[in-house]
C-alpha cells in the first residue's frame, strides 16, 4: 500500500466515525503538527483528532495526491458548530503508518462558535 | 505547462513579492474559495491577496501534487502579524490560467494579532 493508500484508509475510517479502525493506520510515535502546536504520540493524536470525528456531519474528500512516502489530501467537513470547516493535511507513511501528519484548518469560525455559547 | 507548472509559477511570483508576475498566471475570472467566503474575479482576488503578499516575510513549500488540470500545494509561511501561518492551495488551471484556487489557513492568529494592535 502507498501512502495515499494509507492517508486514504484513514481519512475514509475518521470520517466514518470510526476512531478505532483510524488509529490502525497511526504510529506510535507519531508527529501530529496542528494549528495550535505540535503534538507527540498516538494517545495525544487521538484526544486531538477523535472529538472532531464526533462533532462530523458530513466530510467530502476535495483532491488527493501521493507518492511512496507522503500523501496531501483536501477535504471538506460539516460539522455540528461549523457549517463549512475544510482541512488540509500532510501525511508521511512509514510501514504502513502515518508517522508525520500536518493539518491545516480555520480555527476562528470554531473559536466564534465557542464564543457564542459561552454563557 | 501543466497545472503543477503554473501553480508553481504562480507560488513563486507572490511568495517573491511580485504580485504583477503572479497575476499573469490568474484568469480574469477567477474564483477564490477562501476561509471568509467566494472571491470572484481577479481584481477582488488580487485585493485578497497582495495584502497578504505584503506581510510576508519568509515562505516555504512544503509540498506540491498536481495532474494535468489540478495542483495542490502546501506551505509554510512567516508574516509580520503572525510567525507561522500554514496554508493549503488547490488550483484549478484552464488554458495556462488559474481559473479556481481554494485557500485554507488559519484565520484565528491573524484575528488575534489584530485585537492585540488594536486600541
Amino acid at each position: 500500500m502507498t501512502a495515499l493508500d494509507i492517508a486514504l484508509a484513514y481519512h475514509r475510517a475518521w470520517t466514518g466515525h470510526d476512531f478505532e479502525a483510524a488509529m490502525q493506520y497511526v504510529a506510535d510515535d507519531i508527529v501530529c503538527l496542528a494549528p495550535a502546536g505540535p503534538i507527540e504520540g498516538a494517545e495525544g493524536f487521538r484526544e486531538f483528532m477523535e472529538p472532531f470525528s464526533k462533532i462530523l456531519l458530513e466530510a467530502a474528500l476535495v483532491a488527493s495526491y501521493g507518492d511512496e512516502s507522503t500523501a496531501l489530501l483536501m477535504y471538506d467537513t460539516r460539522t455540528v458548530p461549523v457549517a463549512s470547516a475544510p482541512g488540509a493535511e500532510l501525511l508521511t507513511v512509514e510501514d504502513g503508518r502515518i508517522t508525520h501528519l500536518r493539518i491545516i484548518f480555520d480555527r476562528l469560525p470554531f473559536a466564534e462558535a465557542r464564543a457564542a455559547d459561552a454563557p
